[in-house]
């Protein structure tokens, strides 16, 4: 059973509604807050080489680019570390706060605990006013389909394109861009980390409607061949660009590089370049 | 170096004000959010022989110990799931999820995750309003120290007395004690966690007075030897009780069975019957 597969079982234990989005929404006074954790280890999630800070750095990454989905400010991270040396905590825990830092939102506690394997949990919370918030459900027959920036550019540099080691080890979460997009009226948001054609079959199934792209208009990893670019744009996992569905007319979005890709369809399906697509990309898998 | 020692590195990398409590707060409108996330492993958190079922209702059950002990009513948890088989997700969702119902919490999302050994991290947030939030500091001298139930069960259960398991394997987290605590102006709270010796150690290291108690006013586990069931109120880990300092015209408290065992005194120093009480409990350890 894979990873989604099993989602899918959780939705017969708990509200299947909770499930749609990037992050979860609850009430807080006036405004909403978004909460997201997210589980990383060593060998499945770390790629070699990474340096602890860089660990770090990484595992709040990914849960501000959660919130961001979101089109919310982040505001807190806890950090719950199951910790193989101790001697590795103090560049973790740096890394954390300055990824932190560098996004506006505050490392505000945690856990800490033993294990053979590094093992991190962060998890992070966010601000959102209720006519601002993004979901992954929304989309709308012809709006367009956008990306904020280059996908492929992690698994690229997992390929062996140097030039990309940077985006894949220190990856920069689309945090402005996200509130920008949120308060610009976008009608779906979601990040991009298990690869553009799976987030675009994650988008399906919480619409009613269809994605179609043209894979032409993908924004590529810059130095890697046309073709092979274009398969880690479309499967690579790794990416912290944001995807998104709106009206025509909310562009430009002041301080949001946008990318149009394609447009929603009435019919549910996703197409590139008028065909199906394959649903293909990074996805944890168990066996049996 | 042990868990408290590398708590302190943390101190020098985070604001330390941010790690006196059981849990993070959080501005949220005219509320407090508290916020807290634990992780948990097979090997070392989970005892022997506990059905799925049991190991979900106890990942959520330390985390809403964490909100009662700041006064705060449960609100929503996530659950971060590394699982090492997937046929154990659905017992171990429903468990969790079963434990928020009884608690009057949500369970309103998570991540998944494949790894070799089970690893879970719930993360729980609670409300409480400015007034009625308790925290570990703030005990005075001539506040008397109360606990709110027997301690020492779940130790008990390790050493064998059967009579105790279902505390050790089905903890019952003090949700209502702590909301009816903080709002009758308790001056210090926490759970008691790693045992009520590091408890006191820990009130210790954030209050500017000291902690004395009696150990013949111990609540003990029952049919465990008067003598054996002391070291294990003293220094066994696994119990869900509320430990708490306030002044003694608070009581009696509607709806909460207390047991005071002590006072506080003005010295900085934790006794037991006069003497200096021996620090050690249940603490996670390092080697090297």
């Amino acid at each position: 059973m894979d990873e989604r597969g099993l989602h899918r079982l959780i939705g017969t234990i708990i509200d299947p509604e909770r499930l749609s989005d990037d992050c979860a929404v609850i009430p807080c006074g006036n405004l909403l807050m978004v909460a997201s954790t997210d589980m990383l280890h060593e060998t499945t999630d770390f790629p070699a080489g990474m340096t602890d800070w860089q660990v770090g750095w990484m595992a709040v990454a990914v849960t501000l680019s959660d919130i961001a989905s979101m089109g919310a400010v982040p505001g807190q991270v806890l950090l719950a570390v199951g910790l193989d040396r101790p001697e590795r905590l103090a560049g973790i825990m740096t890394g954390a706060r300055d990824c932190c830092t560098a996004f506006g939102a505050e490392l505000v506690g945690g856990d800490l605990d033993a294990h053979r394997e590094l093992t991190i949990v962060s998890t992070g919370l966010g601000t959102v006013r209720p006519e601002h918030i993004a979901r992954r459900r929304g989309a709308r027959p012809g709006d367009v389909i956008a990306v904020t920036g280059p996908l492929g550019e992690a698994e690229a540099a997992l390929a062996g394109y140097e030039q990309h080691r940077k985006e894949l080890l220190e990856p920069q979460p689309r945090v402005a861009e996200g509130e920008s997009l949120g308060r610009a009226g976008v009608s779906a948001m979601m990040d991009i980390s298990d690869g553009l054609a799976l987030s675009l079959y994650d988008l399906l199934a919480v619409n009613d409607c269809g994605f179609a792209i043209e894979t032409a208009r993908l924004p590529l990893p810059a130095g890697v061949p046309e073709q092979e670019g274009r398969e880690l744009a479309l499967h690579g996992g790794g990416d912290f660009e944001l995807l998104f569905t709106a009206p025509a007319d909310i562009f430009p979005v002041p301080g949001v590089r946008t990318h149009v890709i394609g447009r929603v369809i009435p019919e549910r399906v996703v197409l590139a370049d008028g065909k199906p697509l394959e649903r293909r990309g990074y996805l944890h898998e168990w066996g049996g």
